[in-house]
Order: structure tokens, then sequence, then C-alpha cells
């Protein structure tokens, strides 16, 4: 196993994190995790997996067909020090039954900074529903909660 | 508007946040939020909500037919000082069309360390597709990423 890479910011190891999805590189994308039995990824179909075991065969899984075409935006960071938040939206290039299509979800990413930079404790992706305007009440949404 | 109450911790900020939803009461659980223009709410139905006004437009209305039934458990915490990070599994009791379901869902909570106690910054909740067991790499979940 190669040696983990030392990411002097959160920014830093979530841009190497897209990165490693982009070209489905699993070694690379595991060793932004931090070594924590309480690491916990839920992807976008809504399985809740804890624990590097459970993450690294969600992942290999993914990247058996290629990597994601995956870009961050629309970032919303909160920073506490030794942990960061990040709420953003992915954009996806999927290709679907009428071809290439984009598709977004909604992605809260946490890092916390280790001895060894910083490193991922939780990813959490999800399907975009629809953009709400901030002002405008009437946008809200029919939900659970 | 009634004076906010100040939690001690991000335990107790969850804990009235839940306890809010069960009752209904919009109020009680917009004075749990920070002040802040980034605080980020998703819903089950995916929509990502920026600010606290479109957070409450969103509760005022799924609180518009009363508390939603909820418990939170499972719960995953990383701390980090001014931040707290929860991961758990919400279980909600609601009526479908058969009668009464359980439906859950998985939920991201961040907390950060005000003057004025623990405020929410971030509730990001989706539905919960399996459970995958940690240790079996052949559950793994077929999914975009």
């Amino acid at each position: 196993m190669r040696r983990a890479p030392v990411h002097a910011s959160a920014d830093a190891a979530e841009e190497a994190f897209y990165d490693a999805m982009r070209r489905g590189d699993t070694d690379a994308l595991m060793a932004l995790w931090a070594d924590d039995e309480e690491v916990a990824c839920t992807h976008p179909n809504g399985a809740r997996l804890v624990g590097l075991v459970a993450i690294r065969a969600s992942f290999e899984q993914i990247f058996s067909g290629g990597g994601v075409a995956v870009q961050a935006v629309d970032r919303r960071v909160h920073e506490g020090g030794l942990l960061s938040v990040h709420h953003l939206i992915e954009q996806l290039a999927v290709t679907g039954r009428g071809g290439a299509e984009l598709v977004e979800c909604v992605a809260t990413n946490v890092f916390v900074k280790t001895v060894a930079g910083w490193r991922m404790v939780l990813h959490h992706a999800s399907p975009l529903g629809e953009r709400a305007a901030p002002a405008q009440a009437g946008s809200a949404p029919t939900v659970l909660h």
C-alpha cells in the first residue's frame, strides 16, 4: 500500500477526494480517510456504511466501471479548528438510456485535522431534489421532514 | 420571538431538535440554529436549503400537518472542539396508504459552539437505502458513487 499524502487543508483533501473519484482510484481515495472506526459514508443510493472496510468495498464497486465524471460546486464551509464541514452540490455526468446526462447530488463532507494532515471522516451524498431559492418561502417542498 | 435556550452540549441541542420535530414546533426548532448565512438543510426529498429564511419555511410546511414521530438511533459522533458532527439513523413513523409504517433516513447533523451555546449549522437527511453490514464486501450496493 502506498504512503498516504499529507494534506495541509481540508480543501486540499477534498480536491484529492474528487480527483480520485474522477480517476476511479480506490487506493488514492481510501488514503484520504481517517484511521477511525467511526468513519461513515452514505452514497446516493442511501446505504449507510460505517468503517473503512465497508467504505472501501463500496468504492471498489463504484469504480469497477471506471472513474466518475464529477465536479463539486456551490460549496458552503464551516470551519471549527479540528473539523471542517463542507456542504456542496456534486454534478455528475452519467450515461443513461438516453445518452449522457447531468445528475446533481447534495453532499456533506467532513474532514478532521490529524497529525497526518486533514483526513475525511464523513461523506454523505444524496440526490438533489430541487434548487430552492433562499428567500422564497413558497418554494419550500412537500416533505416528510 | 421567545428567547433561544442555551445548550451546553451538541447532544443536548440535538435532543432539542428532535423534540421540536416531534412537537411540530417551528419556533423552538429554528431557535436551535446558528445565526449564520451559511446554515444549510437538506430534507429527504433532496432540496438544498441555505439560510434561515428558507429553512424556516420548509419546517413550517412540514409541521403544517403536525409534529413528526421521529427517533434518532445508532449515532456516530465526531467531536472537534468547536464543531460536533453526528451521523445517525432517523426512524420516522408515517401514515401511508397502507396505514402506519416505519421509514428510515440517514442524517448528518452538525453543531457549532457559540457564545450562546451549541447551535445547529447543518442538517442533511436522506432516505436510508439498505443497512450494509460493515464487514461484508458483497453487500456493497450498485451506485453512481
